[in-house]
């Protein structure tokens, strides 16, 4: 699993910028696009040519190295910083990358501060695709012990998931993914209900194509599907990425997350949350206060497909005349949560276990 | 409010067939297919030419009574009640129309039989319509109760709905859409919160065309968008429809009105079903027993679109190679339900109002 979907380019010790697959024209056609300046940087992640809040942070990361590489001003920093932040308002790893990048050259000349933001990029892009590998590690764990509950009999575990927390969402590994590539090497039968997650299909377009590529058994489902499924026992757990985590253990995620949370809990189906400690955000008390990105009516309206000679084009769905509402995000209340699969091992989603968890991380790293 | 789904087309005496609009093309095409025969009519019920629960009835009850001009032997009208029975196992409408045909026919001798059976047919169609509308009359009195609710404000009524039992779903005036109908002739201010309703989109393709051919206002919504509106304390009530209510108040209704329900259930949102009576099925003691239908993998791998150039047609939006699962309904547990709305009031989803209510029907009718 070495997965990759972020590349630096550095040719000669330039900072050139970085290659991003377009995702916008998965799974249909695979493109890598390159990246030159902070402001392509800020565009593709706006129109989400790449998407994912681990990947973003590390993007955005990259993003203010380029811009420091053409203004090193103090200035320039911050002009740079602002725009990347405004680009995706949920996700909260864009201001943790961020403020990273700013504190390491705070106190550095401009002529290196390009050179040493590169590095902390290149830091947060290893820490991610390490972090991951660890969640999967937890996440393995976890899916073992599900699998021999007493009455679940022979059959492989089923897992459910929303939108795409896979490797494309992520530098490497994905979040909610990477538990399911750890149990394939592990030779731990499984089988994936992908959720489709309208309005923009990460499900079927990134997360299906991702498990294909891996050989993964997967099938996809409409959003509407999953709770008849879990009311089935066609279910064994639900395993979602998240763009931010409060205090509390409040979880946002991907528009349909809740419903999901719901049938969960009223199955009595186990719900985790592969949640990177990069994730947490420890200043919110709870998920109240989660600015939740309205995008485009036209995400509602529109959609993408290939035709049977193969043309990648859009359609439009609703009729004309038609409005539409696309809130981009849900929170789901922690106490629907089983439990948030961090690198540093499974905790409860509440705010002692989040504070102890933060609190060993800042000893760690001190 | 005059619109109808369904035509019986009997020039001269002669029984032609039934005229119905092929859904299949909407919201970008209205076109009414001709079906001619009993086998025109189980093809059309088969491949949703058609659908919707009080519909599907109608139109079978009609097909009965063109299979019996083309074959009045009691043979034939078992053979055809079995083909028709089998288009949809769902909806427990099919089974009721055929029914009441069979009895109404049984006596009959078999020249008089495809007369009287299209009278039955006929009957039932009209009994629709007015079910729907004494539904709507409930509704609205609902609706003008919830409007007024301490804490709401001035501002409009704000309805969930999912999929499409508006009157393209029935005769005529549909079921869940009666009561928005009505409250949009009587000056009631609403704004419709229409879910897409992945596969098939029946409410992007046909309860979003159905308001705006009325003037209702509404914005379509992703299946996934619901339970944030809800939290956010912008969805005043949910009316759906129903394909089937078992004896206990369970009830069987498109695929996601489970996960609607749960949210509406956690938010303290009044959660409501439309229910005519047709669709009552006290044979089955909860709604374990409803069958299920599975439908193709293609209805979640391809949809319909219309192209910036005006040509409809098909793309497909899942990776090759990917497989997909398609349960067609889920049950909503009684204890999820608020009340159900039928043509003679209001009643709770439980198996002694039930029982009260079919009693009290049954000595009407007698």
């Amino acid at each position: 699993m070495d997965r990759h979907a972020l590349r630096p380019i550095r040719p000669l010790g330039l900072l050139e910028g970085i290659e991003i697959i377009d995702q916008r024209l998965l799974p249909h056609v695979l493109h890598w696009a390159k990246l030159k300046s902070a402001s392509e940087v800020a565009r593709a992640i706006s129109e989400m040519w790449l998407r994912g809040a681990p990947l973003i942070g590390a993007a955005a990361a990259f993003g203010l190295a380029l811009a420091l590489r053409d203004d090193p001003s103090d200035a320039g920093l911050e002009s740079a910083a602002t725009r990347l932040a405004a680009t995706r308002p949920t996700a909260v790893n864009l201001a943790w990358a961020s403020t990273r990048v700013r504190r390491r050259v705070a106190a550095v000349s401009t002529q290196d501060r390009a050179s040493a933001a590169w590095h902390e990029a290149l830091a947060i892009a290893e820490e991610d695709a390490a972090a991951n590998a660890a969640i999967g590690e937890y996440g393995l764990a976890l899916l073992r012990e599900i699998a021999v509950r007493p009455g679940r009999g022979a059959r492989q575990l089923r897992v459910l998931t929303h939108c795409n927390a896979g490797w494309l969402a992520t530098v490497a590994w994905g979040t909610a993914t990477a538990p399911i590539y750890k149990a394939q090497a592990a030779g731990l039968p499984l089988e994936v209900w992908v959720d489709e997650t309208r309005p923009r299909n990460q499900g079927t377009s990134l997360t299906a194509w991702e498990l294909g590529e891996a050989g993964v058994p997967h099938r996809v489902i409409a959003d509407n599907a999953g709770g008849h499924l879990m009311q089935q026992g066609l279910v064994d757990l639900v395993i979602v990425g998240c763009d931010r985590v409060a205090a509390n253990g409040d979880v946002c995620n991907k528009i349909g997350t809740y419903l999901k949370a719901l049938a969960a809990h009223d199955n009595g189906v186990p719900f985790f949350v592969a949640m990177p400690l990069s994730t947490l955000d420890l200043e919110l008390a709870d998920g109240a206060a989660i600015p939740i990105e309205e995008r485009s009516a036209r995400e509602v309206t529109h959609l993408q497909g290939i035709t049977a000679d193969g043309r990648v084009i859009e359609v439009r769905v609703v009729p004309e005349g038609s409005g539409a509402a696309n809130p981009a995000f849900d929170v789901t209340p922690a106490r629907l949560v089983t439990g948030l699969i961090t690198e540093r091992g499974i905790v409860a989603a509440d705010a002692a276990a989040l504070r102890a968890l933060a609190d060993a991380g800042s000893k760690l790293s001190a």
